[in-house]
């Protein structure tokens, strides 16, 4: 663990910034409050009542918990920035009614509790009992933080006693593990919260004991009379659940992306709590896979909406995508974990990717809908919906938002790292010992400026970090006025002198609007041209066309045009050029033709007309219409 | 009616035919038999005895009568021309549990009787009651012709007397009409077997409504508390069901697709039968837009998944077809009754290209399977089930194939035409009296050549026209071995002569394999290629290839090799070329990049590999796998 780097905890850092404020507004006064009230109203908090009865509606259905646990996690994370006492009063409420469902012996699980009393533990791969254990840990560990409330600690705790009790190689002891894993991070954070190592090694057990033969599901399945594998389509059984192999011997991202990125998180965890660089090093592989063969430019992975999850390397459909929401949350946390043994931007980068993209685009810019799935191309039919019955996305969003300011510094033994460019202040304690403080100011996303301004209460000499994205190689950057040029570690520009209070960095980063191709083995892409500008991701959108989002091409060389438009979507840099669209043919032109040759058949687009493009995180805020990222790229 | 094209009764054609033998014969004797099977296994069947009681499980669903009705009407074809007493022993089983469940007012439909006794017409758009009368009726009509027995025509027409009392323009009546069109082509077929008039005015009051404003469906559901308009993404209200319009104002083929064309089909009825050349003219441009702009190459039609039918002109994604069976069976209704009116080949063309693709992709070579949608692309996970909850399909392909020699030839005033090209033989009257019979020889559609030879009992003056289909142009035509060089009247080969028995005439069609290209307005297919031979479109799928199916490219010059494999698929002619695979890059390369311009990425498919493509109609009866229609056309 030593030689990690530790991120400054969001809990030491204040967020002001012009883009993110208004979002991370919403998300403490509309998301989480509202997902209180979603939770609610559809019975799941009452759930924990145990009062159901058989012939009653609106039974526990399994899973639901979880969403009640996200709540409490996400609303103790804004708490903790912005607490107010009527939310400390309603957590402390729905703590105490679950530790009231709680049974004596630490078994928590309403479904299990009033419907299946009998079958704890029986169907590990399909009914999420360890999955919501997990949540119920995170949940608990961030209340406590927070409110400084142990009530729902102590039954995280109990829970994880008890569970510790029932899993694990030891005689009698059930050799299972979680079909949605999730268990294993929150037991690593359960372990940092009490010191108890017997939860760190729990959760060694869980990541260990995957993939053992023959393998656990089969042997449950079976028993249960069901079928195994679940949905293999071809696939080693198990691969759903990445349990198809031990975990080290895993090389490709598999199965159902969710469970995919939180089992690789906890991978990352252990690989330093265990200070075991096996585990490390099936991560890095992991990560390659994801980032070189599986992933959207759009930080979205799980490319097939069968499994939500993974199919093959280079299968990156558009319209088809799924990108679940919570997938391109999960690759943030892996992302950082990553980060925080390998200060490589390759890892940053990603992780920004997602955060700007796949992951902004989850929800809709008033806070009040969510995407579930995050294609990039759409006919027009995808929209973004107030709910959804299966709630996992809207509060893994509230968490992550609410816990920004965790993602955007860290302190290693020589200095400081700064690895997001989100205005905000920050506090932390220097190397040497003595506090220090750092504030952020830029317009980023939309302007590529970054100042940095380092009070430091004894100067003292260390090394100040800062992540050179990789589309910014030719950033320019000034010390207290003057241009320097730095040392680049992993993609970081590393400055190494002598700290002293108002010292101030400047860091231009080119901003500028490209194009991007993807990897030609990508066929959905081939002959297709994105755009981006800077960590942002473009798509087209009806709203600004004259023809259909899915009908315009852009040539390779129509120059691009960059526009401020405050009034547009809450305030975006669009990006202008002359686009390309198909010929206004009269109908009796032949659908199918035996010859490519005429005029409008070999130049498909002869049409100029004018193509604006959004950030693709803003699009389906308007009028609903067809969107796409990538555009056929065609010479004029 | 008089001038319209009268097509042999399928009675007086035997087939007999290297191609389609099997795949009749597998019609009758599996999947008919199979389709009773599982219509009384499912209790289909025995909701007509009226027993279900609320409480008890499977209650009868609306609208699944329809398919009972439909394996009465498929199995009273196969009858007709195969006879055996047990089938007509059940036939006439199953017409009197039918008869025993109607109402004495004449009502029969299982699911209002026990379910919704008081909700008798209250939901036309949705319920299917109209629909499954329909069905009824076009059940009752071939039962009778095919057996002689009255049992189901008596119940059909107390219906249809029972419902033209119930809708209407007379006062006390409904201005209904059916949320599923069908009962409208079904009275015009009742009104033939029956000379009852009332029935065709009937059809002819249900589509004239259509459309009239305020529309029905607006009324009931305001009636029901129900939302209107229905999924209509911003369609004008009432296009899911085509009365967004009054029938003659509509220009563009919208909706459900199955719907539609059941619509335009008794329209083309009506239009011969009224002899009103305002129906005709409405069907017409809505053939245009429908084979201009509309279609699939397959000739599947209706895009999209939701709503299961139409979006927007060139709007045809090849992944995401939904190219329903029963839409392609219906294009085919549609297509005959167009051609009844008008001999041109545009009709003929069409119902071939989705017989021979869009239809026979329907079901597995060993009838034991079926596809509900019929897409050009696949990852690997389409694939036919052997039976679907609402299974209007399989009875939809049988009751095609069992009537399949329907299609072959027509009588005209003037002589014979012979439109598709199936090995069979024929009787008709000729024009002046007398019989003729004439047999038709052919490989068709592996090989080219064609023999007709009639055998008329008395020489005579007429015109034998034979069709020469839009691909094949550069066709041979020889009269009893000397070539000759016949006039074409819209694409069909006349030959006006005095004819006489032992004539033999000769056609020779270029059965050729090329290459297709879409309109450019299709941007799925932008780029891309397509290969037909003859009638047949063809695919490539993973069980002939070392890539990806989706993964394999073409070059605009590489040859073509046809090859005749018996042992493949029951025997098919396979198309044969170089292709060009994706490189194998190492997994290093980035997945997104600013540049276009490594050899790599501007030549995205160098490496050559064996392509081998398959008739589509053929898809899927092997390992599951990849499929594409549409594959990249790259120089080299």
């Amino acid at each position: 663990m030593s030689n990690m780097t530790r991120f400054i905890p969001f809990t030491q850092v204040r967020i002001d910034d012009p883009f993110w404020n208004e979002r991370l507004r919403i998300n403490r006064e509309v998301a989480i409050p509202t997902q209180y009230v979603q939770n609610k109203k559809r019975g799941l908090v009452d759930a924990f009542s145990l009062t159901w009865k058989p012939g009653q509606p609106g039974h526990p259905k399994f899973g639901y918990d979880s969403d009640v646990y996200k709540w409490i996690e996400a609303a103790s994370y804004s708490h903790a920035t912005h607490p107010t006492a009527e939310g400390e009063k309603l957590m402390e409420e729905v703590a105490h009614l679950i530790a009231s469902a709680q049974d004596a012996d630490g078994y928590v699980n309403p479904h299990f509790q009033v419907l299946e009393r009998d079958k704890r533990w029986t169907n590990l791969r399909h009914k999420h009992e360890l999955y919501c254990a997990g949540h119920l840990m995170e949940a608990a560990v961030a209340h406590h933080a927070a409110t400084g409330s142990r009530t729902l600690l102590d039954v995280a705790c109990r829970y994880a006693d008890y569970i510790d009790t029932v899993f694990g190689t030891k005689p009698g002891q059930k050799r299972g593990y979680d079909g949605h894993e999730e268990i294993e991070l929150a037991l690593v954070r359960l372990y940092h919260a009490t010191g108890q190592r017997r939860y760190l090694e729990l959760s060694r057990y869980f990541v260990d004991e995957r993939g053992r033969k023959p393998l656990y599901f089969e042997i449950e399945a079976r028993a249960l009379g069901e079928p195994f594998p679940y949905e293999d389509h071809g696939d080693p059984p198990g691969t759903y659940w990445q349990c198809h192999l031990p975990v080290r011997e895993q090389t490709k991202i598999v199965g159902h992306a969710v469970r995919a990125v939180y089992l690789y998180s906890a991978m990352a965890d252990l690989a330093g709590e265990l200070n075991d660089p096996t585990l490390l090093e099936a991560c890095r592989t992991l990560w390659e896979n994801t980032t070189l063969c599986r992933m959207y430019l759009t930080g979205g992975i799980g490319s097939a909406r069968r499994k939500e999850g993974f199919t093959r390397d280079y299968d990156l459909p558009n319209e088809t995508a799924y990108c679940e929401t919570c997938a391109s949350v999960g690759l943030i946390f892996w992302g950082q974990r990553m980060l925080k043994h390998d200060r490589d931007r390759r890892y940053a980068d990603i992780l920004e990717r997602a955060l700007y993209n796949g992951v902004l685009s989850g929800v809709s810019l008033d806070g009040e809908k969510y995407f579930y799935e995050n294609p990039l191309s759409s006919e027009g039919n995808h929209h973004r919906k107030e709910w959804y019955k299966c709630a996992c996305c809207p509060s893994n969003l509230s968490r992550l938002f609410a816990t920004l300011g965790g993602y955007i510094y860290s302190e290693t033994d020589d200095g400081l790292a700064v690895h997001l460019y989100i205005g905000s202040e920050a506090e932390w304690t220097l190397a040497g010992g003595g506090k220090g403080r750092v504030s952020l100011t830029t317009r980023y996303p939309w302007e590529g400026k970054i100042v940095l301004r380092l009070d430091v209460a004894t100067a003292a000499e260390w090394t100040l970090r800062l992540r050179i994205p990789e589309w910014g190689s030719s950033f320019r950057l000034t010390l207290n006025g003057g241009e320097i040029e730095p040392r680049l570690e992993k993609g970081y520009a590393a400055l190494r002198r002598v700290w002293r209070a108002g010292d101030e960095v400047g860091l231009e980063l080119p901003l500028i609007a490209k194009r991007v191709y993807a990897h030609p083995r990508v066929v959905a892409d081939v002959g297709r041209v994105a755009l981006q500008r800077g960590p942002l991701v473009y798509c087209v959108e009806d709203a600004d066309l004259d023809v259909c989002a899915l009908e315009i091409a852009l040539s390779p060389t129509s120059k691009l045009t960059e526009k401020w438009e405050a009034g547009l979507l809450g305030g975006v840099v669009t990006l202008e050029a002359e686009g390309r669209a198909p010929a206004t043919e009269p109908s009796d032109h032949p659908l199918y033709s035996d010859t490519n040759s005429g005029s409008a058949w070999s130049k498909p687009y002869p049409r100029p007309v004018r193509l604006k493009a959004i950030p693709y995180c803003t699009w389906d805020n308007r009028a609903p219409g067809a969107m796409a990222v990538w555009l056929p790229e065609v010479d004029l």
